[in-house]
């Protein structure tokens, strides 16, 4: 059977795209000539705020979708603005499925068991409601929070199982702090080592025909050798890699999370390539009108570089 | 000036109480009467179900009012209904303050740098839109996850501050596998000791006028000498302490919680005060259409039983 990641690399494959777009609103970035628009919202500043956001969403959708097949909001830039900027969140998914788009939930969720399981169906799974069942959000896959424990993401497994969906769970994340705590060594091994063989294991059941599991990892590309040893211990991992363009991570580094078939990571952008137009060197060319070529060719340049990483099988 | 801290402990003193009423609502726990006023809306079953869970939580917190001054709903129980939910989320928010409550939201968040700043704004600050300034949710304090490190919890630890709100950092959660990776030893301390050390040196610059922090501590009441350690660890931190009821932490541990002036600890329980009519001993007792007098005589109980442990500051 087809798991998450089968569908994934089909998409990858189709697109000859291993990126990611993050759909993060920054409000102040989208450009005026939208705004402008919506006017008549502004009575409710978090209604007004939030159409203008789903309408941006369904642009760069339309834009990128012929380039790239997976986006990823992070809902916290939707959370921003109540449950409006929630509502938002839920059209900007319902529009990207239309599109045939994967959609990754970047929420970041973890708790005690009967909690995870609730957000576990909230996100990937469904809601019974008397006789009714409802699929919330329903993306692809979510990244998880592994603080909690095995039994704190299980629930996440479970329901990634039941409705063949994936997960992504935070092993080394891209901030600059992350050693802090991440790379406490117990014995001879660093938090983010135990975490990647924890991931490991629980993927074990959930492997797909092209090898991979429906259990990823989050892996940021700072640090070369810390994706080598990621890599080594979670061969059937596909990572999603945060950190490429506005944090900054060295091109090279990316080369490391990928496996010599050419698969097993997907590398995300978020302003870089949405507000494109604001940054060297497309500032440069195009104004904030253009906001459009801006993007397309970012995401162009972007597409490109990666597929010169990642090797042979995406071209 | 009054930090979050001490609007807590005027509250527990008013009322005579550290409990906490977790707000999570379980749907098919909630009785049969409310549903059936209902029925008009179940062509949306999320509306339905978050009209249903508003209108329930309004009616909780009218009975539980009297008694108790602080709630925690904990919103994946609210993101299961997809923005409805959400909705649903705000209004319990809103209808909670204007009783004069103390509101925790348990959303458990945490990212880099960026997102969380857009989560603290979300929870406990506000959102610029435009001339417009909005709060989303404004909560008096969140449950925040400290696995990114430091630069991931200032955001949060800024925002509290500057809207003189509070956050409670996990330290040692109330699964019963928070063991796996918060007590891995590094060098001669455990996971979540550091997590402690970190959590009073942050909290240092925002103690308020009973020498409580604003930054708190969610520390899981599960076994006794790890609760002695943290609270030597933390002494000026207030402790979120869920596991009470349903999750079946002994009561005889809540004591390590609070520090000798009866301070320093809110003690949570959820579906044992909200559902006490299925639970006994209430249920020998009550029938599903008197949940209302189950969960009052099961909130009177657990401030007698609290009180008892937290000693003399409370009476």
């Amino acid at each position: 059977m087809e798991n998450f990641t089968d569908r994934l690399i089909s998409v990858i494959r189709s697109k000859s795209s291993c990126v990611v777009v993050g759909l993060d609103p920054y409000f102040k970035l989208i450009p005026g000539t939208f705004k402008q628009k919506f006017s008549a919202f502004q009575r409710n500043a978090l209604e007004y705020a939030a159409r203008i956001i789903l309408e941006f969403n369904r642009e760069v959708i339309d834009l990128i979708a012929p380039l790239v097949g997976i986006i990823k909001p992070q809902i916290a830039f939707y959370e921003l603005y109540g449950w409006w900027g929630i509502w938002a969140y839920a059209e900007t998914i319902k529009y990207a499925k239309q599109k045939g788009l994967i959609v990754i939930g970047d929420v970041k969720r973890g708790d005690i068991p009967s909690t995870a399981e609730a957000y576990a169906n909230a996100h990937i799974g469904k809601v019974h409601i008397d006789n009714f069942i409802e699929a919330p959000f329903f993306v692809d896959a979510i990244t998880v929070n592994p603080f909690f424990g095995s039994d704190g993401l299980y629930p996440f497994i479970q329901v990634a199982k039941e409705h063949n969906k994936g997960i992504f769970i935070l092993v080394k994340t891209s901030n600059s702090l992350s050693a802090e705590f991440q790379n406490l060594t117990f014995g001879d091994k660093k938090l983010y080592e135990i975490i990647a063989e924890k991931t490991n294991e629980w993927g074990k059941d959930l492997v797909g025909k092209n090898g991979y599991s429906a259990i990823g990892a989050v892996v940021g590309a700072t640090f070369s050798n810390e994706i080598t040893i990621l890599r080594k211990i979670m061969p059937a991992a596909y990572f999603l890699v945060p950190g490429y363009g506005t944090q900054g991570a060295s091109i090279d580094n990316l080369k490391y999370c990928f496996n010599p078939d050419g698969l097993g990571a997907i590398i995300n952008a978020s302003r870089s390539l949405l507000y494109a137009y604001n940054i060297s060197p497309w500032k440069e060319k195009y104004d904030m009108e253009a906001w459009k070529e801006a993007t397309r060719e970012a995401v162009i340049r972007m597409n490109e570089d990666i597929r010169k990483i990642a090797g042979i099988n995406l071209k």
